[in-house]
């Protein structure tokens, strides 16, 4: 099949560091032309692909001190695809309500994967006109919001396992990776910590141009840095990360958000780490219980689920991953 | 003809206080109407207009405090007016380039009237794709940092004069109206107070959002606003504004930047109130030294020609305005 993936350009195909949809568009594509398709990647400049390269942006946006007004980009993005839609048999969009117009006015069959929070205030402006598109949640629990779309899958993400070393001998520290916000709970993972007596490592980065964060980052984590079993080394490159996960004695997922999938306990997972996460968004059916870690609800149950983490089988952590979030099982859904 | 008018979302049109294009695709709107057209406006639903109108948003994004993702309603707008192109003879669109790749997806002709600044880094990278599509400028300089464009004409902006009574007879003071920020060059305004002895009556508004003018403020406004000739008064309305354009000596309008056309300084015209202005983007065109008042480069020229504001007869502005930018005027040129 000739299809094309249009991929944010935010960040590039695949990201450098963090950008959990390129991350899943570059691996769904490379798996799609290993299969043999013929696919066409839209996406910025310095993306890397086995498929043919529409450079919409010369790099990702979020990285280009020059960018002044993104949206040009965003439009010439959609305007390139579009235009050449007949050359395609399906499109397959990662851009959200960007595409919808555009693809009521072509014949080519579109499919949208929708990456973010469907709980936004202003979202049914645009989703209402458009329910009758083919829409693909990452998360059963992703529809919520939005019942009434014409949902046509639920295709969670998939990993390249191959990139994610398992790591069998865990030494003794929790770690907690991702953006420092309050939605993301580290002010929980580090009375968790505290709690159960054991060391944190926070893999994290602070959006300093977004105030609340910054806010968040003064009032309840800098005042923690100086605590002894807390230990902050900032972000992390993909190569560090999997490098960390795999030393890691768990993974704390303490989020406060309706996160519509969350890439990184699953990432943990394919190292072998288990999971300690918070009940919210997608969590309830990614994770099972006693298999990848332990679910919970307050601080006492996820400090309890600490003291549990010793029953959990860190080979059965990465085979479940093999099983329910491989690369070919998303391509094989899609 | 079955004409669309496409307005941006940001401000109700006519706009309540603020909001250039806004008012101006009103005064189109009305003109349009009046001469027969049927006329379909796109607008947000706190809008009044004599055409039919089509309520894209409830209320004009930069006023509903309930808006998280703005362009929800922008792509709403776009794919409510392309959808139904065929019922129209033209579409006029003032959304500048969001509305380009849509342009070329339908039979009915296109004009987009471009309002904003040209020479913004990013926007080759659309405008590059749809350069032969029908553009019109509000000024000849606007056109600069893109000659290459299929432009149609240049179609000045007009106004609606029963809005703008005539004020013959002036009080001593200056007066500056707009946005507290470095390119509208209030820092100059003062200056040109200070050296010529009168008093200037400053009625603008800081937008305390955007830091690079809080830091403007902070650093060359706050400091003289104890001056004895200052008068700060903060932001004014529409028929505040006319009542202080009437009284006023002079206008002054010393930017420091590519003003594509600058509304403000026609309509002190209109009220009979010379303009002294800097010669920066639309300038040159707009104003003619000796009847409208004078232009210049420097601080001392514009300082010097306070001097010589004597010499402008009043009611020649007012004629000036009513000879090149009234609204007949303009809905001719379209």
């Amino acid at each position: 099949m000739r299809i094309a993936q249009v991929a944010p350009l935010w960040e590039s195909v695949p990201p450098t560091a963090y950008g959990g949809t390129e991350r899943v568009v570059h691996w769904l594509t490379e798996e799609l032309v290993r299969r043999g398709h013929e696919v066409t990647l839209f996406a910025s400049g310095d993306s890397v692909t086995s498929a043919r390269l529409v450079p919409v942006s010369p790099r990702a946006l979020w990285h280009d001190p020059d960018i002044e007004d993104p949206f040009a980009w965003v439009m010439r993005e959609l305007g390139m695809v579009f235009e050449q839609a007949d050359q395609f048999d399906i499109i397959h969009s990662h851009v959200d309500y960007f595409a919808f117009p555009f693809a009521r006015m072509v014949r080519t069959p579109v499919v949208h994967t929708l990456h973010g929070r469907l709980d936004v205030r202003d979202l049914p402006a645009i989703y209402g006109l458009y329910r009758d598109q083919a829409f693909v949640s990452i998360s059963n629990s992703q529809r919520k919001p939005m019942p009434d779309l014409n949902w046509v899958a639920t295709v969670y993400h998939g990993l390249d396992l191959r990139q994610y070393p398992f790591g069998p001998d865990p030494e003794d520290f929790l770690v907690f990776i991702g953006r420092i916000s309050p939605e993301k709970g580290l002010h929980w993972a580090i009375e968790v910590a505290k709690r159960s007596g054991r060391r944190l490592v926070i893999a994290a980065k602070l959006n300093t141009k977004h105030p609340p964060d910054v806010e968040y980052y003064e009032k309840y984590i800098r005042p923690e840095l100086g605590h002894p079993l807390i230990e902050f080394i900032g972000e992390v490159n993909q190569q560090e990360k999997v490098e960390l996960l795999g030393r890691a004695y768990a993974f704390l997922f303490p989020i406060d958000w309706p996160e519509p999938f969350g890439l990184a306990p699953i990432e943990a997972l394919a190292c072998g780490c288990p999971v300690i996460a918070r009940r919210r968004g997608s969590v309830p059916e990614l994770m099972q219980d006693g298999v990848t870690g332990y679910t919970g609800e307050t601080v006492e149950e996820l400090t309890a689920a600490v003291g549990l983490i010793d029953r959990i089988d860190r080979a059965a952590c990465r085979q479940y991953v093999a099983r329910r979030f491989s690369v070919e099982r998303m391509a094989d859904d899609y």
